[in-house]
């Protein structure tokens, strides 16, 4: 659902949580006009972290305890968008990323346009990284008398619940479908 | 369960998950030896961010979709932690940060220790943000015919798995207790 995006800054590295889209080779952010990272970012060097934790590995030692995961690390120089008809793909594809609610909401305005940043980075450089299974421990500590294995994680999507001001009239129920749950 | 720790490195910033534990007003950090993003962080500046996600915000139009969520972001330069009372309490702190484990598996060796780096970073300069309840629509948006409300986000334990390669005689149910979930 969420990246952590890293950009350098005269303090030392900042990293934020934002949503992001993907279109083929081209990762997409976006924020505020105001949004000082995304600011920083444009024509800089980002790094952009997606995680997704499956399990907790539970070892025989805690120095081989690990997670199971899925991590995609994407570094390069950020572009900001200026292009009318990029940006308004890249902001259909941030919005309908998790859940696609584009065409459902009222339409996009020129004033939402003015008010929006969109960062594009490609994935040129990125790299992924997946772990899976049981703990990996030392030969000698597999025989003895402790526990080992996964506690599995999933993250899932509960009941949509409608905002208390929905006007009269409107189906409490989402016009769009909603996933079982992340990562899936 | 995961932090997401930036480092500027001279290609740019990295910024890679990791386990972490937390003991009063300092956060620590481990890795082996060899961790190429723990080495660059040892007294350097360092941003340590944590996110957890508690649902999707969509509003009525996407540029007010935001996301219910919990954030803490810490800068500051990390400390190579060298005395070895503070590194086995910090190990014991990031091993029992989810799932206190680190008391039911085989006891600690100093081989164990020598493979592993610990980082402290000072919790001095955090910040937290927190986003909570229904999306804000512009006051003429909301009377319109458009869905708006949240989808709750919740991540959970399953069942632990015992691994494969468990000693005959081990309990298949882990001795430590698994929480409901993540962030409750």
């Amino acid at each position: 659902m969420i990246a952590h995006v890293g950009v350098v800054t005269d303090d030392g590295p900042l990293v934020l949580p934002m949503a992001y889209g993907r279109d083929d080779d081209t990762l997409y952010l976006h924020g505020a006009v105001a949004n000082h990272l995304l600011a920083s970012a444009a024509d800089a060097e980002v790094c952009v972290t997606v995680t997704l934790v499956d399990g907790l590995v539970m070892a025989r030692t805690p120095f081989h305890n690990s997670m199971n995961y899925r991590s995609v690390v994407v570094r390069g120089q950020a572009r900001e968008v200026a292009d009318p008809d990029e940006r308004l793909r890249a902001l259909r594809l941030i919005t309908d990323h998790v859940v696609a609610n584009w065409d459902h909401g009222r339409p996009v305005s020129d004033a939402d346009l003015r008010r929006t940043r969109v960062a594009a980075v490609s994935l040129d450089e990125a790299s992924a990284k997946i772990r899976t299974g049981d703990p990996v421990d030392e030969p000698e500590d597999v025989a003895g008398p402790w526990w080992a294995g996964v506690i599995p994680v999933e993250t899932r999507f509960g009941a949509p619940r409608p905002a208390a001001d929905l006007a009269p009239g409107v189906d409490p129920r989402p016009p769009f479908a909603v996933p079982d749950g992340v990562g899936r």
